[in-house]
């Protein structure tokens, strides 16, 4: 085009031939536009159509050529604002063409062409944030690690050095058998190490010490995860179940031996037909007056037990969870121990044992199924710390009530329930270091000239994963907390510290599902490679949620503890409850609910700790008093309990979810609240923001719809959410450092 | 106790002293009741507080007697209300008593008793609705079946029975070089079912059908997935680059023995450092002028080819993505069919293959590692049919703009991402048909006294399992669109076709991950065992939403594809623009905006089709429009262009979600208004109200922030998902049964 002014279409030429999103429909608005303009003389016209042709492209030399003459107006001139600027420039400031002005900017708007877009892309500016931001060097890493490990951090420490040395090396087999037995080993080298009988009392060859043995659960998670759940198996359940259901006598039989893995057992509870209903188990233990002995046996083909670690090879003996029947009546679920194996391995008599066969993980265990054909044991080997059957043949105990006794004998074990999230907790954080790391790295997409992207600099990207890292981290100081009220608890505290430690079962391995699941996605192609083990670490621990309790059920039963001590404070919605707890409610009201509260969004305010947990019960007290009222009204409609309960399930994991919520932030905002170090303080109290603030995100339309905030409140909590994962991106990498994995427990080519 | 009054006291005790769930603080609470009772002498006092003495808890005997005393009451007054009225029974009628009534109904509310739960728990009433519902019988499961087929039903048949013949049964071997060459055998059979060449053309020996390859693709995912993904990689991507890319010369060289799979071979597209961002590959095809050839070159590890099915074992030839260089001049990504393996077997010179391992899943694919040292083909290997090199060695090509070519080539190869998500959701069904059949046969708890009930009952396991089966019928219908509006498409549709593909590849992809998961957990302990496949499916389509494009960028690329539309119709937000949209938005604010609307909550306009569809555009539209502005605004403040799109990536995936949820609304609805049999229709219908309703609730944040909804509508929505849960519930059985999947692929014993 020799026309100066005509030069003035080389842009929109140029976007609607080069431009990928462009199509036809382009064209043919281009087409109009020129046929249109009747500045232009029939001759011009078709020199611009010409252009345009689609079937006579111009050739690619052309395009470059109208590229580089852009190029050139943009780089001399870089007060151009748009498409329509270089049109100008180009026909050197053609009186015609700006005097046509307001028909090229309607073209320019007709093709949707974004200005600062289309500039952009011609400009080359390399100097873009979302290139340039990279991690932070912080200092706080060790100073950090000293205060997730606290007062155990020497046992941690030792733990990690042994699952360190050369013979832990990774097992790579796909043969299960070779697994299986590596597995073992590595629990006999533990065993020699004086780590499986931690928790077991001193004088029976135990360290008695509770606190170190869920630090060693929790470390030895940083390695295979078989290795964990078989040392949990032998540890703690079979040994557990001897030294929490047993009394003497079995404490000095059996638990040296245990702990040194002389003697292998299982925890042989579950059955085919009844895992979360322990009570409707179907084996019994029938008692022989003639000879002071039990029968052992499995009725039916679904009563056989399923699952049983350490069954399908390892186990000598099993603690067995049966009916206790004597003389024909039923004494509910009882514990007994029998032998399964010799010391040859041999099978005994009237034992049948399966093979549960290949899991989706954990494959280094040897779960399998039992069955008895009347085994029988003496009488001696019933676990009598809760019932016995006295000389004369009948039971005796000091909880009348079945139901109550099998609750307290249930409560005795519910250390598995804190030892299983912390483990859980541990792959998540082995997951997130790999992830995080990993998309520190890589490098995808950039700016046009520009130096590709790492990846975690990608504000989706972030959104995926820094979250996560801020509810791990709050979660651990939870599990901190409840591993410390377990250890001391008080008789009036147990039902308390038995529904928190279900819930937080629940939540932990629930949160530890989510994050592996979202750091194989983060990590593309390289995260689905075994090499890489987010494969093993997600595989592993998906049982988790379900093992050591169904994480449904859990919920159900922390909710309903939550009900019965909503109804000890209120009493069951009684006109009296009713009036306290509107009482309390108004004050909330009062306090919160008014049009400046529910609308308030300054950052000092919502970045407020006091605001948070304010909020935080605000939804837990509130969707419990929902809950009680909802139940009420249904029972009171007729309806029979069981099923207003069904009716309510779902609001029922509400309150649990609100309720554990509240207790983590709570417990988050305390140990932070405790420190010293400022930089480590800064940055945990970043995190707890960020935690805070995203579960109000995604409770948003719980708040909402109660009224606790109006919409620009919520809308300034998802920015605030988006400016957080921005800033704790550069301290992201130093967050999974201070969880300070062993590099050959962590692996994964792409973290080293 | 003799006395009769004291007889009051026999319901509080024994629900002290039996209940699991209170503790020691209801002990205390009675005693205080008891001892500031003055009406009960001092001597009663002591035989009530000997009572409930924690040291000297009653005997079993005893608690059974309380027992059996309060049942007998219960069962001949049925009138009975209260706690309180039992104690009146049993004193009979004292007047004492029934004169102390308010201090013993707030002693039942101090300790939390909830009177008709408590007395539920005596009544044994089994006329419980939990326990009773159950699966309906059902007439419409084959005509279902014929609905979903379709077209297709035929080569769906016949595909059936190949992949239930016994030489397909399933590997269970860990091993992977026999996994390996299973699947490869598979896949020779299948080949000479003339399945795999479907999409090719007849003159090359193909069937000439791609919507019947589609169908062949879908229904092999009922079997073992490697098999799908070998089958795909070999047929589609390899077969179908050489069809999409090459020109007559390739097609007759080439097309039938890939068919026959005499000549297995790769797709090379993928690269260690460039996965995504495709148009950074680094391999370089560069011409030799001297002999008319190219040479392939690797040019650092990080650019080899990586996870190339058929690589590591089986593949031949692969189609590599190169950049073609010419005299030193970068022309782009191109397309080059490059020989690796003699007819032996043995690698060629110049190319290194790496085997890229174990996998998470799909480890029946041979995925290797590709390098280049300098690989020689000839000229006629350049796929030509968007570029060439010509006889005076320039680079020619229809299409001038590199971009705009790169992504035409891309565009040609978008069948991939309707077959992936049609796969995916194949897997989502046969996971659906294993956990839903193994939830309405497997029962757990039950009300006292009663059955056991089948979890499918329980509301929670409902809340689960029937949303996701309803968006799995959902899915399958937009994809059946999809597939036609790809084979039907005309050249002006593709972009959008394109980002269509695009978001349904991602939405369909995550959905089975979602589905897949839900259905591990709700199978329990079984749905961990590999025998019932859950295992299998998971893992094997984990990388489903990764591979044919990673979820997260192909959402950013149908946000771009909505903004370019939205422009097109609005302009860039200028003045024009927004007068326009506010004008679209005026329209729905008087008809939809005002509180009639946002506080309608009858369920007839609840459960109205045109509601829903209109409360899902509404979204899209107001997503969109505000990311938009949002863009501009952030622009206009300076902001880089690529730094405002990384700021708003979080809104972008919500403006893609909001559009695919209303198209595949939309379809759904479209798809059922046909079906002329009224019970197919009116199940589906009852499933596209829980999928739009869903949707809704999942959304209630947005439509809440929004002012489209008030909280009064959302709960309302709420109950009715909840409600629709429990009706489809009695057709769960038959609408998972109404995918026909053959038992032989089922597999899992705990479905069949």
């Amino acid at each position: 085009m020799e026309s100066t002014k005509l030069k003035a279409f080389i842009p929109f030429f140029y976007l609607v031939w080069s431009d990928d999103l462009l199509t036809q429909k382009e064209f043919f608005t281009l087409q109009e536009f020129i046929g249109s303009q009747n500045w232009l003389s029939k001759q011009e016209q078709e020199i611009l159509l010409s252009e345009i042709d689609i079937l006579a492209p111009p050739s690619r030399e052309q395009l470059t050529e109208w590229k580089s003459e852009i190029e050139k107006v943009i780089q001399t001139k870089p007060s151009v604002k748009t498409v329509f600027d270089i049109s100008i420039l180009l026909s050197k400031n053609d009186k015609t063409i700006i005097a046509h002005s307001p028909a090229f900017i309607k073209l320019e708007n007709d093709l949707g062409i974004l200005d600062e877009e289309a500039l952009g892309s011609f400009r080359k500016n390399t100097d873009i944030i979302t290139s340039n931001y990279q991690s932070a060097n912080t200092l706080y890493i060790e100073k950090l690690t000293q205060l997730l490990d606290g007062e155990q951090a020497e046992i941690i420490k030792k733990v990690k050095s042994v699952i360190s040395r050369p013979e832990f090396a990774y097992e790579t087999s796909t043969d299960v058998a070779v697994y299986r037995e590596k597995v073992f080993e590595w629990c006999k080298i533990l065993a020699k190490e004086n780590l499986g009988n931690m928790a077991f009392p001193k004088q029976y060859g135990g360290g008695g010490n509770i606190a170190a043995y869920f630090a060693i659960m929790e470390t030895l998670s940083y390695h295979d995860l078989s290795l964990v759940i078989k040392f949990g198996v032998q540890f703690g359940l079979w040994g557990m179940s001897i030294q929490s259901l047993g009394t003497e006598k079995h404490f000095r039989k059996y638990l040296n031996d245990i702990g040194s893995l002389q003697l292998p057992g299982c925890f042989a509870m579950t059955e085919t037909n009844h895992g979360s209903n322990v009570k409707g188990l179907e084996t019994t233990a029938t008692y022989n007056h003639d000879n002071q002995t039990f029968s052992i046996h499995t009725p039916n083909e679904n009563a056989k037990k399923e699952y049983i670690g350490n069954a399908a090879l390892h186990g000598e003996m099993a603690t067995v969870f049966a009916k206790l029947m004597i003389d024909g009546n039923d004494y509910g679920v009882n514990a007994f121990i029998v032998p399964l194996r010799d010391k040859n391995g041999e099978i005994l008599k009237g034992i049948s044992i399966g093979d549960c066969g290949l899991k989706m993980g954990l494959n280094g265990v040897d779960n399998g199924t039992i069955r008895f054909d009347n085994v029988v044991i003496p009488k001696e080997n019933m676990l009598d710390r809760f019932a016995s059957v006295n000389k004369n043949g009948e039971f005796e105990s000091p909880i009348p009530s079945d139901n109550r006794r099998f609750f307290t004998m249930l409560g005795t074990l519910v250390g598995g329930r804190i030892g299983i999230p912390r483990s859980a907790l541990t792959a998540a954080k082995t997951g997130l270091t790999i992830a995080i790391i990993y998309s520190d790295r890589r490098r995808q997409f950039g700016p046009e000239g520009g130096l590709e992207v790492p990846i975690l600099n990608y504000r989706m990207h972030q959104r995926r994963l820094i979250p996560l890292l801020a509810k791990t981290y709050a979660i651990h100081f939870a599990l901190q907390y409840l591993t410390n009220r377990f250890i001391d608890k008080t008789e009036s505290e147990m039902q308390e510290i038995e529904a928190l430690a279900a819930g937080m079962k629940a939540y932990a391995t629930w949160s530890t599902r989510d994050v592996l699941q979202e750091c194989r996605e983060a990590c593309g192609g390289k995260g689905y490679l075994s090499e890489n083990r987010i494969d093993a670490l997600k595989n592993d621990t998906e049982i988790y949620t379900t093992f050591e309790g169904d994480n449904t059920v859990l919920m159900q039963l922390v909710a309903k503890n939550r009900l019965s001590e909503f109804r000890k404070s209120f009493g069951e919605m009684s006109p009296m409850g009713i009036i306290n707890y509107a009482l309390e409610s108004a004050k909330t009201a009062i306090t919160e609910k008014n049009p400046i509260i529910t609308r308030k969004t300054d950052e000092g305010h919502l970045l407020d700790d006091k605001f948070h947990l304010t909020a935080f019960e605000h939804r837990e007290k509130t969707t419990l008093a929902s809950l009680a009222k909802r139940l009420k009204k249904l029972i009171d409609s007729g309806l029979e309990p069981y099923d207003a309960y069904n009716v309510v399930q779902h609001q029922m994991v509400d309150v649990s979810y609100a309720y554990l919520d509240r207790v983590i932030l709570e417990q988050f905002q305390i140990a932070i609240a405790s420190i010293k170090d400022e930089e480590c303080k800064e940055i945990l109290l970043k995190l707890s923001h960020l935690y805070a603030l995203s579960q109000m995100e995604k409770n948003k339309g719980w708040y909402l719809e109660d009224g606790y905030m109006e919409a620009v409140k919520t809308k300034s909590i998802r920015k605030l959410v988006n400016q957080l994962c921005w800033e704790i991106r550069k301290d992201a990498v130093s967050l999974v450092k201070a969880f300070d994995i062993p590099e050959s427990c962590l692996a994964a080519p792409i973290a080293l």
